[in-house]
């Protein structure tokens, strides 16, 4: 390549949401975009993330339907799980995605530069290709590398997985310790159990997903009890042994526990080390990058995006900052996202969904007496009674003001995160949301439901 | 029962959603509140339409699911269906709801009389009860007598059903011959279906439901082709004969079509006939009860609400019109519900949402150059990739306006028609929906990308 070549408008280390979504916004905005990576564009998400275990619980979806057939007058016999065959599927849904994004990078006139990338000077990346390295100049950079799973020192191999090597296990293992309660160790969990696995899930915190509201965590884990998933809260992991007959998982208790596999669901680290960052004098903070408001680090025209920036990590959150740096860099002028308005979801069975502020967090910003919640529970919505789900939906407002969090668990509410992110970002009103007419009979009626009774006026729900 | 026992604040004709979202909220408003209802509570929508319907439905989103479930790796047989096992289901979903809502009326102290009611005065209501005439006396009244099933002067009987027999058949029908092809055709189509059913739509308009946007309607009968659904379009109905061995249905062109049933499902018509309401000097126009914008009939203190009402015949509309009028009797001066801003969803699979204008309304409404509309397919949306749907969702921008329409079609896009109401309700512009950030990956998603495109930053999609 000639130097004018290797010379962009954009250089974005890391082909994941945040990097393609900045890489796609700016070459939109008529720059020369370099996509550097060094495995496949589309990140962990996409490869070994949220889009092949949400495959992987919908296989399990599948699993419940075909046992529970009979309760809906359904005759069918489920004979098991053809775990190539589900891995096959999976595999198939990130191929096709895979190709949908390689082939819109293309369209979009990106070069995706195949090699792993670090930063060699505040306008530079060296990319180590198959064919040796290639310095790319950009007049702007956009750091992406993303994160990976944490293994608390914890020697990865063989019958200890991570979620990486879960996802690629092409049995079901007979039984498996979680270690995690968090999104991660729940939706391996329920996907375990769907497919008949024995699981325990031992988690340090006093609850599962413990950085949802406290109701929701305590309903999580009373569907999980139910559904015969074992958890360990307010226990420490101290040690794991293998051989031939599985994993020896010991607790800080002295309580052992046998299984197949140990899944370490601990958490996600930041992509940072080694890749130049700090030398070029980008501040980290126990490896995250620091970033002003506007995502920039303070050198040059650096930015980053995505999980190695402290917060929410997100595909989603990677995917806005990621627009909103390549609007920046064009001079757009955008609004930042905001973090607090970013929707969560956890897509173990019964899925979760929240957006804004937890009961316990309205209280610690408004006083206990400064806030009023309702839960609207979906033993009152029919379309949820069709699908045989309990939970509830839950609304928190500032006293006489706005809904400042929405949250809500039952069988498919990640859907709900859509009417609930709108409520809180424009900081609605109960009143105003309660004026609005929902769809019968829907899911989504409980949202209203739970504005009506917020706002007073209760419909199908009494206190 | 004493004069003064049977005297009420609130007199209600119509123990359906209008009514009996009437009687919740004016109760709560401190009102004495009788509900008059000839048979149950809950009306047409719990015993007779939705609510039975979906439950129907989902049993052939399971029969649908445990045939499929070889794709995702998951070994099952089916078996067939256990009609009069589906039967109880659905029943059971509406008995429990029936218990929950006559539990909640009880609980806000609304008097239930048994019988129909009459309008014998413009502040009294005779009702027939079991043990005679009984009359109450409201000061303020509020009819509510819903809609019942339209059959043309075609005969009801054995073979020919309404929707009202098809939701009690307990068989799958060998072949079915459905009148109409508007919501309850298609539904009853989509579940007939799935169910094995050989299924032929006879409709009199160009197009399966004619009253969306016709991309939807093109989009469904597509999928119902795929489905092997059998459609006349531009084709009416001229006469039916039944026999022993089934139905033959006469078509103006001249051709027979021999099945096992004929579903009605030409539409819904007001009950308003003999139920003194014009001698009390009501209008009416073609059956319909003609009231101002804030539901007055324009005779003393009386109000009507839902389906008697011109305009959409959803239960949701009669909610919403229910809590108004309780409201407007109690001055509170509450907003009238927006007849443009109300959802409505069709179930059938492919499942079809739609808020505000089509395209050609809105070409209508502001010329076919002051509008703009993006279509993103759910082939660019990866937890419908994963339901194995495709579609699109639709949105409709005025020109540098706000977004005046949305719409969409495919598996379960029925629970994304409460943000699409919110963002037509609060007229937002594609850019102040495209500033916020929708959870990965959920269909939800859909919306936020078609607001991006809308908004001129589309993101996984290109024009």
């Amino acid at each position: 390549m000639s130097d004018s070549q290797n010379t962009y408008d954009l250089v974005i280390l890391g082909g994941g949401p945040g990097g393609y979504a900045a890489g796609l916004r700016a070459a939109e905005l008529g720059m020369k975009v370099a996509l550097v990576e060094r495995d496949k564009v589309g990140g962990t998400c996409l490869h070994r993330g949220c889009v092949p275990t949400k495959a992987l619980l919908h296989v399990a979806e599948i699993v419940e339907a075909t046992k529970d057939a009979g309760a809906f007058g359904v005759s069918a016999q489920f004979e098991g799980i053809d775990m190539p065959k589900a891995l096959e599927f999976k595999q198939g849904i990130t191929d096709r995605n895979y190709k949908g994004l390689a082939g819109l990078i293309k369209v979009n006139g990106i070069d995706t530069i195949s090699g792993e990338g670090k930063l060699t000077g505040t306008d530079t990346v060296e990319v180590a290709t198959d064919d040796g390295p290639v310095t790319l100049t950009g007049k702007h950079i956009v750091l992406a590398t993303g994160s990976e799973t944490k293994t608390l020192g914890i020697d990865v191999r063989d019958r200890v997985l991570t979620s990486t090597q879960a996802l690629q296990y092409d049995s079901v293992p007979k039984s498996a310790v979680v270690l995690g309660g968090g999104v991660i160790g729940v939706e391996f969990a329920s996907i375990w159990n769907d497919f008949g696995a024995d699981v325990t899930i031992v988690e340090g915190l006093p609850h599962l997903v413990a950085n949802e509201d406290e109701s929701i965590s305590k309903a999580l884990e009373k569907a999980f009890k139910k559904r015969k998933i074992g958890f360990k809260l307010g226990t420490m992991f101290k040690s794991v042994e293998q051989d031939d007959s599985g994993v020896h998982v010991t607790l800080d208790n002295g309580e052992v526990l046998d299984a197949e596999v140990l899944l370490v669901a601990v958490g996600r680290g930041p992509v940072t080390k080694g890749l130049g960052f700090e030398e070029q004098g980008i501040t980290l903070d126990r490896g995250f990058v620091i970033t002003d408001e506007r995502m920039h680090t303070g050198v040059g025209s650096i930015w980053a995006v995505g999980d190695i920036v402290p917060g929410l990590q997100l595909a989603h959150r990677a995917f806005a900052q990621g627009i909103f740096v390549a609007e920046e860099i064009a001079g757009k002028s955008p609004v930042p996202p905001v973090e607090s308005g970013i929707p969560r979801v956890t897509y173990c069975e019964p899925e979760i969904f929240s957006v804004g502020l937890s009961q316990a967090k309205a209280e610690e910003e408004y006083g206990k007496d400064g806030i009023e919640t309702v839960e609207f529970p979906l033993g009152g919505n029919a379309k949820s009674a069709i699908l045989r789900t309990t939970g509830f939906v839950k609304t928190i407002r500032q006293k006489d003001g706005p809904i400042v969090g929405v949250t809500g668990i039952g069988s498919r509410l990640s859907e709900q995160a859509g009417e609930a992110q709108l409520i809180v970002n424009w900081e609605a009103f109960p009143e105003e949301v309660a004026q609005l007419i929902h769809a019968h009979p829907t899911q989504n009626e409980a949202i209203g439901e739970a504005a009506l009774a917020l706002a007073g006026k209760p419909l199908h729900f009494h206190n």
